[in-house]
């Protein structure tokens, strides 16, 4: 029997979890720990898994991308139901595909797309209320898409990622940054090839602020050519952002992810 | 300062509760009473309020309709903020308004909306598991359709309330039962003048039952005429309904709700 290379598709509800990476132990578990303890426990051998993109605290995924290598005579299509016997009904594994030696989760990814909701009703929802941010006053929606559009491209993004997380390299490619009004939800995809830490929840705080006039479309162009963290409004909550896809377009990529 | 009639439209996710109308005490508690006890302290005098429907444990509201008598001050705008202050985040009041003394939420109500939500992928959904009922399998959603058209106008529909509980008038009107697809999702609408216990979740059930091809369109107006619930599929689970609508068209009723 030998190894696979195993892929899986996961969803999961972020709210219970410290994040997608395992940490030191603290009052929340992982998402990668809860999944490596599910598969080892339905593989019947311990396994460790790599992540497309780790997500962090409360934050949540639509489709969350995998990957480990273990000896199983499972067949793929019944491996997610295998594993879902020993997830919480909060983490999902919606496909199980197998890929060549070469593909890696995170590295051989295009693009990630993540989306960010608002929830914009005068009050709170009793639905939305983990995965969305309540944001009741009035925004100007076409500055924010204005703003949005200065995104786009490859550029230097350091003024958006978190403060105090030095990195060395802070360009990246956004390959779509938009805005959409689904009443009473305004919702924002950004699409790149890869983002700092808290990058898309500062893009939203810092579109958020331009939609209540707190700051200039042409402002997000000044903050990004400053570099400068500080400039960029505060990050938008966890609650309301979600890892909604993963693109491949890369060698050994399984036929299911392209 | 004298007593006025205010009607409050309430959403609520009903996971967490045994249903609309107060029990005896057990260990989940009633929205109702929950509701009461936030505007008692709201308002600092206890109050006692009438529901529009009486939704069964687990079973949502998008917009409740309640309404009570109390000498307040507080200006209707503010009302909402001023209860929802104290109450959990799971029951949010969404509007406040003012009606004449022969509105009743029950008796005024021209017709009630539910919306039963069924999700159909492979795998269930981490974000709609408490609001949707899986049901990964093929169902013939024209056979449904056809099915829903025979429940629509004046008829007796003892076949479809819940067994056990004997009611006098079996005789309802169904002005649509409409079966929308929206991708991984299917929605069940139904709009009447009134229901009788477990009428919506049946009719599910019953639908469900002929998308499976379990029982053929007609065979709903066979079991409609028989007034034998047994004949009938069984009740879709609480979890995927949802009280969506109240509406009235009569005297004394808040314009904000015509």
């Amino acid at each position: 029997m030998s190894a696979k290379h195993v892929v899986l598709t996961v969803a999961y509800d972020g709210t219970a979890y410290c994040g997608f990476q395992r940490q030191r132990p603290g009052p929340k578990a992982s998402i990668q720990e809860v999944l490596e303890g599910a598969i080892g426990r339905a593989l019947g051998a311990p396994v460790r898994l790599v992540g497309a993109g780790r997500t962090d605290a409360g934050v949540h995924a639509e489709k969350q991308v995998v990957s480990f290598r273990a000896a199983t005579t499972i067949p793929l299509p019944r491996l997610p139901y295998a594993v879902n016997r020993f997830l919480p009904p909060d983490i999902v594994v919606t496909g199980a595909l197998e890929a060549g030696d070469r593909f890696h989760p995170r590295f051989s990814a295009a693009s990630k797309v993540y989306r960010y909701t608002i929830w914009r009703a005068e009050f709170p929802s009793p639905f939305l209320r983990r995965y969305s941010w309540h944001r009741p006053e009035p925004l100007d929606v076409e500055a924010m898409r204005r703003a949005a559009s200065f995104l786009v491209g490859r550029q230097d993004f350091a003024a958006l990622g978190a403060a105090g997380r030095p990195v060395r390299d802070t360009v990246r490619t956004v390959f779509r940054c938009e805005v959409e009004e689904r009443p009473p939800l305004l919702v924002v995809r950004v699409e790149a090839d890869g983002f700092l830490y808290k990058m898309v929840r500062t893009i939203v705080g810092t579109l958020v602020e331009v939609g209540r006039g707190k700051l200039a479309p042409e402002g997000v162009r000044e903050i990004l050519a400053s570099r400068d963290r500080r400039r960029a409004g505060p990050a938008a909550p966890a609650l309301g952002l979600c890892l909604e896809d993963v693109r491949y377009h890369s060698v050994d990529t399984p036929a299911g992810l392209l």
